[in-house]
């Protein structure tokens, strides 16, 4: 029987279930916030020597000088042209699609002009220089390449560098060519909290970046928190997660499917799904036992499952978008008749998937956003990784003599008010001075 | 004689120079990491037993309720309305203003339909329930209130919930009434990490938020690196710096009075002149000589001159945005002939005040921008507070039975070459689905 928790809204202990569900330590163990500490340290002061000496211990990659890591754009173009012509071009396709959807998200600067003269506005610019942190290891993700690079060069940041683990000094052809077809300019083999030191600090190999994005584990995520200040994140990933809704009229074989696509990251990711009908769940449940074995990853699927995944009944749909405003869930998928209604009762997730012919799969490589996402409850304040991230802005003022005279006369009497006299002061020798 | 720093880019050791002048140790103590990791993690825990402990040790306000620390709407409305008639229409002048500015700021969601009937689109909503710290100890600052909460009202945030440091228990009236005219919904006299804590974590008396916001001192910088994750934040603030570039045209005084705006903050704060010639520097360093005795601050004006401060001689203007893109400013003025020119030849800065006419101060008040700006180089990468930091965006996906078996091929096929079989299966099985 495959192991997966019930709950439901009926439970006195509902409540409590859920948040033990849903709950996340974002704190890192402090034996990983100590050797991130000292990774950082000793890749800002020593640089080159000690992105070789971590490379070597930590991925088993073994070379003399650090401009070995580097992977030079030959290399990704004959990945490129050596990918089955399949491959090649749902590679392509998908990589035209994120960069259309993320067309969508530019923004322009603004000015405008006051009756006497003065201008405000706010201009908006790309960042210089960003870093991409690929992960690698057990599942080499491509689609991560697209999914970070490609809201980057929408923005037209200057320079993209890339970094993704090489353990042994292996890397994914597909992820060399990704790298090609997202435009990135520099790609370098490396990985964990010491590649997060390198784009934040420099060395003299990799050059230092403005921000740093994409997603990783337990050692990057606390390394991006720790160097941010002296670049940008985009935010602290925590693992990934799904929330199905479905009326209980969506094959459940789909929906057994869909919950799978998300326990097959890593047995920390969460799928959870909610009905109003229990008669599905156990649909669901039954399905998933008879596809398990087919799964090429069920050895992460079935622990994971067993340790967060859950089938919550409610009474109603209506119940069923308030119990997901507290998951705040990073993907949601609304596989019911009405999609649009139900998503709009529901303010926080990352990414809402409507309606049956939706699953999220299609999000993670090609639909069009980027599947860089907040996991974690943090939906309530975060938004998916864009075009946003990669620009920042400066607001700009513009006080014609005249409006220097009556902005200068309230910014006066508020600095006086707060005891700052030299602000005072600085406004008030303008009032004091004649039309140019 | 006053002190200050000369740097000239002539000098062999400018480089090194400028970066000691610049160079901003984003990590905290140990000390300070120490104490706010204690702070948070009893406040978490003890909740508002905690707070009232803290603020007794650490402010010296005495309550035996946590209760107590709330300031009721009616406190505010009579501070408003016992304010000089000046001051308050000052201070309503300016957040008009302050919500005139931000109104361009607001972003629509959008959503785009393809031929086969997919739909892809971003939603933008408000943040259900922010925090905003108000520093306080030395000054009292009713321009914060403004320039925090009213871009969160503007954004449609449900409920703004400010913090302020009240040591004693006093808090400046003008800080009530700017609550009251900044729209803010519940206030609390609560200041340093055991604010911050109480707003990310909540307590019995205050509410969790889903964001904090604003700037303060080491503990609270630190507190809010700490929370972030749980919450969001607005961004790590070091101490507040004005860069002035100056063609040697503007009055001296003018320049001196804007440089010591900035000094007068604290002995930390950095006020820099670029001018490409050196008599000019001589004239400003005089004027500064003779203003001196007049400021109410030059305790604090002086020192933080004599550590932070300097006067730079540049070849031409050319080389002054140069080395401003390298300094990156919170506050950048141009007081020059043709600022415009100049402003799109650096890309880095928090906000840029155009022209002699254009002083920090007014824009620190009432231009319309909030004051709460990228410090310490993180203009490269960060933008100033506004109506986005107080929104959230949800990418949408909303397949069409067509588009799934178009974007499904695709999918499966990226799935497979990750070796990510459920993705691939999940995209597969509507495949062979007839359409609804």
């Amino acid at each position: 029987m495959l192991d997966i928790q019930r709950l439901s809204t009926t439970q006195p202990d509902f409540e409590a279930r859920l948040a033990a569900l849903t709950d996340w330590d974002d704190g890192a163990p402090h034996a990983v916030e100590a050797a991130v500490d000292s990774i950082l340290a000793r890749v800002r002061h020593e640089g080159d020597r000690a992105l070789v000496d971590y490379t070597r211990d930590l991925d088993g990659y073994h070379v003399e000088q650090a401009a070995e890591l580097e992977v030079p754009p030959a290399r990704w173009q004959a990945a490129l042209e050596a990918l089955e012509p399949e491959d090649r071009k749902a590679l392509e396709t998908a990589a035209a699609r994120v960069e259309a959807y993320h067309q969508h998200q530019r923004q322009e600067s603004w000015e405008t002009t006051e009756p006497d003269g003065t201008k405000l506005g706010q201009r908006i610019r790309p960042l210089e220089r960003v870093g991409v942190y690929v992960p690698g290891g057990k599942a080499a993700y491509p689609s991560s390449v697209l999914m970070n690079a490609i809201p980057a060069r929408v923005a037209g940041v200057r320079e993209v560098i890339m970094v993704a683990p090489a353990p042994g000094g292996e890397i994914a052809p597909m992820v060399l060519a990704a790298a090609a077809v997202a435009g990135v300019d520099r790609l370098f083999l490396l990985g964990g909290a010491q590649a997060v030191g390198a784009l934040a600090y420099g060395t003299e190999t990799v050059p230092a970046v403005d921000k740093i994005v994409g997603p990783g584990n337990a050692y990057v995520a606390e390394a991006k928190r720790r160097v941010f200040g002296h670049v940008g994140i985009d935010m602290v990933a925590g693992p990934s997660e799904i929330l199905v809704i479905c009326d209980g009229q969506t094959d459940p074989e789909w929906t057994a499917m869909d919950l799978f696509s998300q326990a097959e990251h890593d047995e920390d990711a969460r799928a959870l799904l909610i009905c109003p009908e229990a008669r599905y769940l156990d649909e669901v449940q039954a399905a998933m036992e008879r596809l398990l074995p087919e799964m090429s990853r069920s050895e992460i699927i079935r622990p994971s499952l067993a340790r967060r995944g859950a089938l919550i009944c409610v009474r109603d749909l209506g119940e069923a978008a308030e119990v997901a405003d507290r998951i705040a869930p990073e993907h949601l998928e609304l596989s019911v008749v009405e999609p649009e209604r139900l998503a709009s009762a529901i303010d926080h997730a990352g990414a809402i998937f409507m309606g049956r012919y939706t699953p999220e799969a299609i999000g993670d490589y090609c639909a069009g956003p980027s599947h860089v996402l907040p996991t974690s409850r943090t939906a309530r304040f975060a938004s998916p990784l864009g075009v946003y991230d990669f620009c920042k802005s400066t607001s700009l003022v513009q006080c014609s003599p005249a409006g220097s005279r009556t902005l200068g006369a309230i910014a006066a009497r508020l600095a006086h008010a707060e005891g700052l006299t030299a602000h005072a002061r600085s406004a008030e020798l303008r009032l004091e001075s004649p039309d140019e």
